[in-house]
């Protein structure tokens, strides 16, 4: 099958919102008066960002799901994405279930593919998603300010603890790996509760290089640090309340939890006052948050452990050239 | 040098047009009132789209060039880009080169680099550039009418050509070389020309993968036929102009001319009444056109010599699985 046969039969699918879809130089995106168009970006790498054995229909869903989380963060709703896609060969049956769980995500959040590119090399997606949001009301990491509560949605460092059991650095129960493999392979990106949270929270990102290297990107943007109590993160790993599970070690669940990566929670502050509306935006958007500490003037963040002691040890955050 | 830092050296300039630019989960993009924003996204891999050993410079240019020869082939006014970079291992010099490139080319073209991803991986680059167009004003590929004039900017071939010895599969003359190998390594997007031809042209698109080829995607869209003369698109590779060249076979000349690929010059209908526009076009945007056939209501292409005979000959477009 021909590269053009291979974008129509199963990347090409009319356009509804946009004016022009799949099929030309450009597409083209009209924005609604009153709108600013958030757009974000992300490469997908065989080997770095998902296992070579990955089933395409979850690595079709996690592509775009990584991109949808962006625009979460923001506050944005969802319009429509362009897909690039290098493959090493014409393979049928892989681009069928890619396609299929790509679309099934796309069309659960109204987000149309609009155009992209497919070519020949070592298996790499890049998406670039475009969501609208009101003219100023979007979420940045820069709004963070001295005293407001840092909130993270979902649960955290389930996908870390998966990884490293694939990865066999250490064994898993199957099923505990059954579970915290969903949250690496389908992530579920937080767009309901992004919007939900325009005009309450202060800053937002979103989780997917580690809670505190994520983190450290909003107090740098707001120049302020932060206190963080792991009485309120140790509970995120949802593993570790599972019976076969119970007696893990706190530095484990630590090292999952603050420096997991691929969570696509989000992370964000709100002020005090804002809490009852945090809690309203957590309800109707149906994704639970928690209160995990304070934003403070002081730079970097301590970690207080359950008795109010300070931890010390490091645990840095995700960077592809470390 | 870690992924953050790299990004902040390298590719972190401030966004003077966009409301928000590199540095947070997404950028934002207001177009003005009455636009539509276009857009268009392509994926460069080595060894398929750039030789390895490639200036990294140039790279950095052609990597944005083709991209914004897709917003010249709509009409569109270039406005911002995002640049999505998987690179073996993080390379100083390397991505200062690029940098230079990419960022020349921008400057240009006033188009500023608002977000993306940087990864570790075979160097693949993905850029998706966004431009402005007046709403309903992109000029799309299924536009052509019967008895329009086909067109093409600039030369073709040479890229091709260049490309062949530098694979080794025919010596040229160094001169020859140096000068076909800039159309290969550096190829001009056509974006004034492109805008200047909006209200004129009846349809465009760029030729990257070969004229027939990427012209039958204009006849496929506007459901007609063509003819074209050898005549016209033979002095449109340049090298065959060269004395060193004055002798080369007419049947290479076509190969590169009619189906060479990498050429990144616009190919447009017009209607015969816009001939004195599309004159007046070229010269404002100081890039010249030539007039190579005709749009006929037959499907399928047909070609000439210069005697007025029909030439059998197949020349295959480019398809990265064919």
């Amino acid at each position: 099958m021909g590269e053009f046969d291979l974008i129509q039969r199963f990347f090409q699918r009319p356009a509804h919102r946009s004016p022009l879809g799949v099929g030309d130089d450009c597409a083209l995106l009209a924005p609604r008066p009153g709108m600013q168009l958030a757009v974000s970006s992300d490469m997908l790498v065989q080997g770095r960002h998902f296992l070579p054995d990955v089933a395409p229909r979850l690595l079709g869903h996690k592509a775009l799901a990584v991109n949808l989380s962006d625009l979460a963060a923001c506050g944005a709703q969802p319009l429509a994405f362009t897909l690039a896609l290098a493959l090493p060969h014409s393979d049928e049956a892989w681009c069928q279930a890619f396609s299929e769980g790509l679309f099934a995500l796309a069309e659960a959040h109204d987000c149309e593919l609009i155009g992209g590119d497919t070519t020949q090399g070592p298996l790499t997606i890049c998406i670039t998603v475009f969501g609208e949001v009101p003219s100023g009301q979007a979420i940045l990491r820069s709004g963070a300010q001295v005293g407001d509560d840092i909130w993270v949605s979902g649960t955290l460092g389930d996908a870390r603890l998966a990884l490293d059991a694939l990865q066999r650095q250490h064994m898993l129960p199957p099923p505990v790996l059954a579970q915290a493999r969903q949250r690496l392979e389908a992530p579920t990106p937080r767009v309901a509760l992004g919007q939900a949270l325009r005009g309450i929270a202060s800053s937002a990102l979103d989780v997917s290089d580690g809670l505190l290297g994520d983190l450290n990107h909003i107090l740098h943007a707001s120049h302020v640090g932060a206190s963080i109590e792991v009485a309120t993160t140790r509970p995120l790993l949802a593993a570790s309340h599972h019976p076969l599970l119970r007696a893990m070690a706190s530095s484990r669940i630590d090292a999952c939890t603050l420096a997991g990566g691929d969570d696509y929670e989000l992370c964000f502050t709100a002020p005090h006052a804002q809490r009852s509306a945090v809690a309203a935006a957590s309800q109707a958007s149906a994704t639970p948050v928690t209160r995990i500490g304070t934003i403070e003037a002081m730079p970097g963040i301590r970690i207080f452990g359950p008795q109010g002691e300070r931890l010390q040890q490091r645990w840095p955050g995700f960077d592809h050239f470390a």
